[in-house]
């Protein structure tokens, strides 16, 4: 009896194994590693740690050892990420089959450096996004509530991190991060997109900003709120061409109420209001209130 | 002090267990155990890794190894969720009181052999899944890419297995599992719902699809769609029935965009197009386009 | 090479902590403890499992052993709030640079207790609200799942336990906690307002319940309800009032459909239905029906 | 290459499971589990959590609390413990092909429950042996510091616990559970010896005391010392014979210093002193002093 | 059935329990918590990565991040430890019933920190006894394998942290802490005993070096060496008296081989030799020879 | 104050890291990581589920699954083994200062491969020990019993393992590897001794066997027993020769009784047998008996 279960689940992974050639099962060039979403996850959360010390992470930071918590921290995601790195650029290589990573190790040390290099400046607008968050928010009562539970703080960090390696040409490792962010918190940023500062997000569920969707400064989004595509072309043989802009621009001083909907390559003029629930597909001047 | 403190806790302990009696506590059948959401986790993690081997779980898959990691995780798998689905039958038992657990134990390894010997069909349906989200997202660079992060993927993942044991006759467990799915990715699929292959959500949050709903191939949802009940007829002490057909039903190549909501018992035609924010609740015949 | 790789990675270590005096980096007064979003989690799993014990944590229990496995969760629950407690106190104290923590450590046994004496009325609460799913959800087969599975006993769980937190004036942990359950349900609930008995929300993805928000017995509602504010007032400079009554109030036996939006300090009077995607900005009398 | 890497494993494997049914592996009847020596390690400290609350698990018991924290960890032991007993039995059962566990089930509750029925009176004995160390040891500051640290009493805990279980007849796991102390104490006890009360090692390391060895009350070992076999009658195939008699009894108030060795089926007289790194083969009457 | 099992369950619990006021539970004054020894072992691993970097814990170290990681590593050791050193305190006060601690949070944090301040003339005798093995031992590849894996390292480096607390007045955790490595390395050397410079113990499996031991610089010694007491005098109860000076003072440059034992206040004079196995009761003049 | 001591805590760390070019901080060249020994035993657990499969790791093993079992513990296994003999070879490189890792990569490669493919054999050469285990020992009841829980085994293990890769010229690791089994058993055996089959070591609590030592078949060893080396020559100043030949030659079927020493280059001739506490610094021709 037990035998026979055990001969029925044998039958039932060579099953499941002889379809691996097929279209879901992809493996990295030359016998590499796949990128492990597991170990992303751990440097994400120490690059928070990095950027927000004492908030996430040690709870006994002080003057004196903040230094070394931030040092070691740094190390830990230094060497994570240069490998997670290295996987995606070997994982992407077998898509397109280009020879971009000859040097695999090399370029993945590079681009992680350049990226590291970017941390103070991602920290540096994070804080301006968090006090837009503290300001424009009446139940907010201290940057502190912000930076340790506002969701949009937690996807705006993973989303400026991860914008910073898609602008270094990262391949893969971006999206996953932003994704870790979808999840978390429902808000749902592509990396490819391009945000200014003093940006927030209030409550954030089911907020959606599209690849290639350029926002300004000082721009407010509340829940629900889509930067979508109306349509995109397809090629002769039916799909979608990847890569045109089809995402709206968004300029300074916008405030963009719940559940707005904004589709196409529009742009929303500085200054605007686009009211709750409203359906926008073309552009609008400078300093229009749009409202249902 | 501490004593008196000591003293007071000990008194909310009995308080709170004096309450055992009451609704809220329940317990299966002839002492055995409650299902654990924790061990539910672990598995559809392990049947995760068996469906997207290399993608989840290990990263040093090749074509020699495979079948092993395939082999360690399916038995693993499969004795975690044979005592899951054992618990289940349990803990449903007592709630109806009903004799079908009689040999629970036999009942639980036949349902869940029967279950495993779907996953080779399973992974097959969300290869064209991976497939539809692939084709039909200009941000999609890669099969990969799908598999690693789109939401979409998590949560038919975890749908196509609950849906399989209800088909099966599993109680409890199979809406654990979509649950899990719906805190991950704001997708909420009840287990009940049919729906075809070539499937696609984009974005995905705030997305419901109803326990009775009925969808066909190649349809494409985005982030907010509800497919729901309109009402549920009461039965005579004011409960709603349980078990009637009351969510719509999709047929194939249907497009629904951004937070459309659908109730009843409707039937959208082949063909048609539901455009964003919409609301229906009549039946629209093939290759119809309702827009705002 | 790897010499310079170290130099680089110790710049911007240096570069990183240059910014600590900047406000994004806070501490608590006297060189206490930042308090742990990963001890509140732990926290939070244990009063779970207090007030739903067999369904989370301990899967043997029984009539016997129930108060042994609610007795330990409970003191291990107590030491681990208390320091929680104590350390949002002297967060906030810095913060507000008032001299309320002057005995922190005593203030925090205090608040602790106070707290922990609610717990059985908490219990009593959210089984009110188990028995609103149950009966209002066709889908729904037994109180067992609703417990299990239902992202709005979640939702609540958390709320009901951060409300009575913030009524005995304990800060920042209460935002916290409500925090963790919107960002694994999609619903978020403020701890500061106030919702009567046999509260039901289906689906749930979506939903904003703001901070001065009164709501009844009774009450039901659909995904992506908001009771949300209007507009608030500024002070002289231009920032945001703080707890000024500005979300609405909602009746007992009121019924809110899908994506419906309600703004401002609003009455909705009892027994009143509000239809799916409307837009309320004004008081509706009881009784009422507002559709789109 | 590294496909070559990957076939050269897969041939390593497959020798190695070539030789599976050689007489290194083996398994249970009837597709048992094999015993799992991690869970016996879990359940035994767990034994430790019982007897010496406080000592070990909880740091915060107090009188009001104690009884939580003992009864749940007897419960978790008692599962993990009679799994782990039914286990033993088939594994053993296989060894000899006697049909005792006919119902391994039934006969691994009888006798995990026969077993906790006299952890009341193991830990009486242990708070002798506590005394003891206390008492004879100059350099003991306190009882705590026995409980705490001294590695006698750690063996001593492993021993009465398996002891107790080879009277009752369970195979194997006792076996486990004195090597466990073996490996962490350097005192090596067969749990079929026979030990009174009061009884005490100093230091410990290196002490070996044989499976048929009895020792009376109140005996003083130190370490080194070694009660064991002087030879052992063969049968006719050449194996020796299992079972006899072959080890020391050693009676009450005897001191053993140092790495003496007492081997065979000798008897040492009450209130005997055998000096350091002595050799002795012989009985020797009550109240002698054996010295090199 | 199952609620007879429970029963009796609950009944030896109680049984268990009833016993708590007996001389095997003791607890701290004033509700304070008991010592962890986990979290003591969690301690002392920190101060081993602290006093060798990089062959304990991170891998990755280099001249740029060893202040970080040692500087991590410190912090945290000094809060787990100044923890444990208060409630090893708490529990002392019980013991002797004296007024010492009363105000231990403060004394607990002067003997820490006094502790800390020792820690690099620690590293820097450690560094000695490195030394010593290296050159001692030719089967030595490398002062790293010495540090890496000689037992007597690791039974040192706990001993000589012990050291400098007994010295401090820190009860009751030293010996905690020489026992845990007592049970890694079965070297066996009281936290009381002074032990100079260059000291190495080759295999080490055995060796007891007692509470008043006094060994000078470059001693040398062998598995299975004792430094023991021979008698100690006993008080008017029958009770040994505590503290007095009963192991054997040992000179500088001294060897002593293996199982070789000492027993008593005797004097072993500089430069001797003492052969392996030999009974050494009696002092020996500088530069002796003493074989079996 | 609290500021003072976290500048005091400053202090000692500068202190301790100042002392960092010591002879006590080493490195690998090149900035590679020093080996993990927290790695090694993961690794060296792995391998002992891959030999004694079902005894340790999974229990769930049958003749259908125990390959997939194998081959993933292999795989796993070849990836971090791999990894640390690459680490190994850096670190020894720093030692000695040769070339010989100029690829270290490629020759960690080959090493490990290599070593992989002695595992059959490793396998083969332990089922003997087990056998001799069994054979010689009244108190074993069944082979299982010998491989779950005697130290010997254990030891044995971790040794074939080391003493393969010694002679494969992996640095560092192997002693690392036997050491491990050293703290768990105390049994210590160089990796570089030579062992034939059939061998077996009962209690073994304080067995040296060195470096040079060679052992035949069908040898068995008491607890305690030394396999030494009487004295080694010095170079010109004064530090011991590496690798002479210093340990005894005990060749096939000699018995060797408890705490017995065997000092120098001496050859115990095949079938004699030792007595215990003796001392033999002299070789014995074949078939002797030497008691005390």
């Amino acid at each position: 009896m037990i035998e026979q279960e055990a001969k029925r689940l044998k039958q039932i992974t060579e099953q499941l194994i002889s379809t691996k050639g097929s279209m879901v099962y992809q493996s990295p060039r030359h016998g590499e590693l796949m990128p492990s979403v597991e170990i992303l996850k751990e440097t994400v959360e120490l690059l928070r740690k990095i950027i927000f010390p004492g908030y996430f992470g040690n709870s006994s930071l002080n003057e004196e050892n903040i230094g070394y918590y931030v040092g070691v921290n740094l190390d830990r995601a230094y060497h994570l990420l240069m490998e997670q790195i290295r996987r995606g650029l070997c994982f992407d290589c077998l898509e397109n089959n280009d020879k971009i990573c000859g040097d695999c190790n090399h370029h993945a040390k590079e681009l992680t450096m350049s990226f590291f290099e970017k941390l103070p400046e991602i920290k540096r607008i994070l804080s301006t996004d968090v006090e837009a968050a503290y300001c424009g928010d009446p139940a907010a009562r201290s940057h502190g509530e912000v930076i340790f539970c506002y969701p949009a703080i937690r996807a705006l960090t993973n989303y400026r991190i991860a914008h910073e390696m898609t602008k270094l040409g990262v391949p893969l490792i971006p999206r996953i991060i932003t994704e870790m962010a979808h999840s978390e918190t429902g808000i749902d940023i592509h990396p490819g997109a391009t945000i200014g500062e003093f940006f927030s997000i209030d409550h954030g569920t089911g907020v959606v900003i599209g690849e290639t969707s350029v926002i300004g400064n000082h721009v407010k989004l509340y829940q629900g709120v889509t930067l979508g595509a109306k349509s995109f072309p397809m090629d002769k043989d039916g799909n979608p061409i990847k890569g045109i802009a089809r995402h709206p621009i968004v300029e300074d001083n916008v405030i963009i109420y719940a559940e707005a909907t904004i589709l196409g390559r529009v742009t929303i003029g500085a200054g605007s209001v686009i009211g709750g629930n409203v359906w926008v597909t073309e552009s609008v001047p400078a300093d229009s209130k749009v409202l249902q």
